[in-house]
């Protein structure tokens, strides 16, 4: 048994938390959008919070654990949606959010610490012209860090792809967790070692990501009284490049009507977008050939800043299953890739099969070149033996699914492959197999804990 | 007959040019890329050159040629290769390049006078962060309303899409010609009546575009033992969305030989990009994927601003063919589309087909949201049977010709297809037939001249 106070008292003074509610708080994210992840991991705490303020305060609290065999998980802000931030094995939560300093900024090169906020970044590089190239629709709650670690891509990736992307991540520095820590950098396709690895690979304390030019973003909204002419509004959207945009979500009735801010007629579904303003003579175009109505238009920056609106990228990617959880206690979500060569007769298709127990809404975006679509499709949830049929369905009309009711990388990840390379790094970095333990289910350590550390 | 000197004093102040030598000159473009273009083009001359200051000389004008029924032939720069600006029955040329103001610049949307050089707007709105979505290789020479008036893409259009993607232009207030002149005002799709419409319907006097946001650029070459290998990273790279760029290029051995300025060994294929310095790790990344070997690097705008470089766009699209018409002048070129969907196996089959006859360079670029490729091959000329021949085989194969041997936009449209739109704007807004008499070969004036307007 790990003596608490006295591993807390061997930090010195890097800041700690012992408090038991806090200590719980921060042991949980949002899981338990999950009904299935909710009973495994809703008792799981960690034992210490530890806060660095600095990459040598993450050194420290890394070899006291190795030498402890403590182990440890990384935190941002605790938005993720699968277990990524829980402690399955207690040990210490480090949270990051201490760490938000930018370190550098050059020519849209920006380095940064993991901890910062993701509109604190944004807030921080407008001023010399620039914005991230993607977020999540947590935004203004998540960090760096945890969308690296933990997350894919979102909102921009209909013009950049996902974070795995070949150039959307191009350095990070990542502590071991050993006795005496190495710190490796990182450099271009290498930095996929550390790209939703759930921190189980090494402990990043800094991250170079390269910027988008800024432009001066304008939410819009518009109704359609046809489900597959708003998907073919919002896919020939995102396929014209004379269009400059940072998000097109296609949301089918119901979800619509459940978006709070946003008022929307019964049985109709809507597109949304962030179109740049000078851009907005395309958007009208487009929206005419396609027979929409336009029922909202706003500055995004606008939105972000007055309390009274909502930016509406935050009815979009997981965002939209809050809006529905919020009325109704009893849905959950999927994580859906339609491929690019069939995306529209799948969505057809898997449109009229489900109705309202499968609700659709759609996230367009580039992979690997080619424009296509994600879903996450908010589901009426009964009984697990039914949503894994419902999974297994999909999956056998050719539909990719990244489980998100599964809490290790190996299981959720689906077209999120994990592939070999975090793997090997793992063994490099986490020799002991301290680090978010359980989430690589095919690690095993490959030293026998030696007598005594401590 | 007209009496041009009684013609040159109606036009008042507005300045003219008579001189004979100055004046055919002024009747010329790059047409004589074209062996076939340059007997029936050589000779053509118009009567007198008009230089316009303004939106109001341009009206006068108009109405001095609807009234005398004298032909007015619109010109920017002269770097088209069609004989875009030849005046085919001689009349007024209209010189635009007096015609340089920029009238707004707000969020990025760019209102400008035709006549201003392409880069002079990009010198313009540097300062403001902003940049030209996509120019010809004529960038240093050519003006905007030419590159409307008579081009369809470039530089920037691997990002951007051509001209007549939705959104890339956004405005135009065009001229009538008719003794009482009318000016309207196009906007979104509707500017297509005037883009690439060699000025057949309509004089334009402003046009809006949207800018993309500014990016420093890197000039990159890297050489490959293997053309295909070549052709698969240009791809690729066209197709890595989180790379940012404004070129990609591939350069068949021996074409790159032929590039003054750029040392290129020996059977050795060439890649020629534009990077974002901020996105140079993803390129080296990708360039060691595929095994290739750069032998340049440079920023662009150093390229630009020093004589003793040649910024790389000066070595891709129909510049190939001046680089190897300087060296070689039996040499013409092609302009080829490839389907997206069979690209790469087009490209390698005539590769072997044509060898040496048929010189391939690619340009990629983004079609309707794909990414494809586009060849200006470089033709040994032999009899315009070989070249008729040539043109008739690589289009049974399933490639997309836009033939640069054709003045007349019916015949040279290809997959630059004309339409309807234009046809029907051309008699609304030259229902005398006087613009760019000829280009449009199936319009026919729907009015018969009255005995006599002047």
């Amino acid at each position: 048994m790990t003596d608490w106070a006295a591993f807390a008292a061997e930090l010195g003074d890097i800041p700690s938390i012992t408090d038991r509610a806090l200590v719980r708080q921060k042991s949980r994210d949002f899981f338990w959008y999950s009904p299935i992840l909710k009973p495994l991991l809703n008792h799981k705490s960690a034992d210490l919070v530890v806060c660095p303020r600095n990459e040598a305060d993450v050194v420290a609290t890394l070899a006291l654990c190795a030498r402890h065999r403590v182990p440890l998980t990384p935190r941002g802000a605790g938005t993720g949606n699968y277990g990524q931030a829980v402690p399955l094995e207690g040990g210490v939560v480090l949270e990051m959010t201490g760490m938000d300093r930018i370190l550098a900024l050059e020519d849209g090169l920006l380095t940064v610490e993991p901890g910062r906020r993701l509109i604190d970044i944004e807030r921080a590089v407008a001023g010399q012209g620039w914005e991230l190239r993607m977020y999540p629709s947590t935004k203004r709650t998540a960090t760096i860090g945890g969308f690296v670690g933990g997350g894919s891509g979102g909102i921009g990736s209909v013009t950049y792809g996902g974070l795995r992307e070949r150039g959307n991540i191009v350095g990070a520095r990542v502590v071991s967790c050993e006795p005496e820590p190495r710190i490796r950098e990182l450099r271009g396709d290498a930095v996929g070692r550390v790209n939703h690895a759930y921190g189980t690979t090494g402990i990043i304390t800094a991250l170079t990501l390269p910027l988008a030019p800024r432009l001066p973003w304008t939410d819009v909204v518009a109704c359609f009284d046809d489900f597959m002419t708003a998907v073919n509004c919002g896919r020939m959207l995102a396929l014209s490049d004379g269009i400059a945009k940072k998000l097109v979500t296609v949301v089918a009735s119901p979800l619509p009507q459940y978006f709070r801010g946003m008022d929307v007629p019964a049985g109709k579904h809507v597109v949304i977008a962030m179109i740049a303003k000078h851009a907005l003579v395309g958007w009208e175009d487009h929206l005419a050939q396609f027979g929409g109505t336009e029922i909202l238009r706003r500055s995004t920056a606008e939105a972000e800043g007055n309390p009274e609106f909502t930016p509406v990228y935050e009815y979009t990617w997981n965002h939209t299953t809050l809006h529905a959880l919020r009325a109704d206690k009893s849905v959950t979500y999927l994580q859906s890739l339609f491929p690019a060569d069939r995306a529209l007769a799948l969505v057809e298709e898997t449109f009229h099969a489900y109705g309202e127990e499968v609700m659709i809404h759609l996230e367009f975006q580039r992979v690997a070149g080619a424009v296509t679509c994600s879903a996450l499709q908010v589901v009426r949830f009964t009984t697990p033996e039914r949503l894994n049929a419902i999974i297994a369905d999909l999956r056998a009309r050719g539909i990719m699914i990244a489980n998100p009711h599964e809490y290790t990388l190996e299981d959720g990840a689906g077209h999120k492959r994990i592939g070999t390379e975090q793997p090997a790094f793992k063994r490099e970095m986490d020799p002991l197999g301290l680090l978010n333990p359980g989430k690589m289910r095919s690690f095993v350590a490959d030293q026998p804990p030696p007598a005594s550390a401590s």
